[in-house]
């Protein structure tokens, strides 16, 4: 049994800004992923190579919030942050506040490979992938008109969500392996309009990553300072390890604690079985899952 | 009933370090930062209080591995991490990688209570520092002749506790106050010759710090990246409240699982009944533990 799910972000999506066409293009994002994923685990690769290859595609792809298209702080530059780990040897990598690295998963898969640490932030990040030799991009790379009419909107006080889909968006990726390791990788821009230095719940072990076997492997999206507050990705793994809660329900208490708190966002998990859920408390939560089973859905 | 305990740091402790009056001094600072915590919640004042003061009188004092007396990067600078949180709300506020902030664990706090933020890192973090007025100062100020000996020590291979009682020191407090209300706050220079950049357990909600009413409150230190993967301080919360173990046995079985992955440290945590709890599997942790019953003592 192997399975993987993906995430692309949970928010308020008004129609126009989901016309026919551009959720077209979100479908081809989320399928391309979720296969580049998938075929990873199909020709016996580790859940952590398949967490990673699907996250970097997502980051690639300028519709998602995350590498390439991710929202701006209030000061109009791109700030990435990102985080995996591996269920089977709890080996984590994380980065935030990085400015000029193209694909911030990558960089958080070699402070996990490569470094004696689990995060690096900003500059000491930047000089870590220099070393590694990572591409290092001009922060415009990261871009979009739509980000930038987001970051107006926000300025000016109109709600962003008549312009882009997802406010709260943050991609991610949890993964079963053959072997029954499971592995999870979350990257992100993090919020609109946040001031520099602002950092959420994607690359913080524990509150929007996190992979134990036995237990489950969980990426989240939404509103971060909730999801650190209640160090979400944890708690739904406690619940499946010691009150032995399906992943489904530990998903569901972990957002009735986020709402006691007045937080919104969605969580995915797949667990030691390959059983995925993926479950939010926001109007849509772009997702995606596939398994050895042969299911195979993608749900805006 | 109303209880405060504070750590100094967890590592190993040479004799030589440890002169008489060395020693003297460490239980001074130690007593002090008690017994100003303490005096708060002894005329009514809130845990989030207490321990923010107590954390702030070690910062201030060269002895130990936070403020002034930090450890330092590589590149012989110190970058300082701190994060506080309240049990009842739980409301949280941190800050990493800053490096001209005299009191990080102030930072931590306008965080809390003045931004939208639970995290803010490096120049982010310092432009809110100094939009809410906050002392800045060079970062000379924290540098000390011991940890810079420490750091030499370090590059040439020697082993730095010759020369300075705790490489894995942080501090931190955790209290109960007399409206029942449980906090937690831990503030630290890191490891000494870690890369720029390198954020460990103690800024990170749920890492070395947590607090929740119910559950407990726990500040944790020592090897900051095991903590990290273990989610040290929401393990021993989420163990207490779920599992129904003592603060005691919740510390006990939380370092038990960091040494599964060959991880040393130690921490402190009170309980909702004001039970303080204070452990470590390294050869010392600087403690100390004061409560409305009477108990007063200060240990090395």
């Amino acid at each position: 049994m192997y399975a993987i799910a993906i995430h692309g972000g949970a928010g308020e999506l008004s129609r126009q800004a989901l016309s026919g066409e551009r959720e077209a293009h979100y479908r081809d994002g989320l399928a391309q992923a979720l296969d580049l994923g998938y075929e990873v685990l199909e020709r016996g690769g580790t859940s952590l190579d398949a967490v990673t290859v699907a996250v970097r595609s997502l980051e690639d792809n300028p519709l998602f919030n995350a590498g390439r298209g991710a929202s701006l702080t209030r000061e109009g530059v791109a700030e990435l942050d990102a985080a995996l780990m591996e269920g089977h040897t709890l080996r984590a990598g994380a980065v935030a506040a990085v400015r000029h690295v193209k694909n911030p998963i990558e960089l958080a898969r070699r402070v996990m490979d490569k470094s004696r640490h689990v995060l690096l932030v900003a500059a000491g990040a930047e000089e870590f992938a220099l070393e590694e030799g990572l591409t290092l991009v001009p922060n415009t790379y990261f871009r979009t008109p739509e980000r930038q009419a987001e970051l107006d909107a926000l300025r000016s006080g109109r709600p962003a969500s008549e312009l882009i889909p997802s406010t709260q968006g943050t991609v991610g990726a949890v993964a079963l392996d053959a072997a029954g390791n499971l592995a999870a990788a979350t990257s992100t821009g993090g919020m609109s309009n946040k001031r520099p230095g602002r950092v959420g719940d994607s690359p913080i072990v524990g509150a929007g990553t996190y992979a134990r076997n036995g237990a489950c492997a969980v990426s989240a999206t939404g509103h971060g300072e909730y999801f650190m507050r209640i160090v979400a990705a944890h708690h739904a793994c406690a619940a499946v390890e010691y009150r032995r809660l399906t992943v489904q329900d530990a998903l569901r208490e972990t957002l009735g604690r986020l709402r006691e708190l007045g937080g919104s966002g969605g969580l995915i998990a797949v667990d030691s079985a390959g059983r995925i859920a993926m479950d939010f408390n926001t109007q849509g939560m772009f997702r995606a899952a596939r398994d050895s089973a042969g299911q195979r859905q993608i749900v805006i």
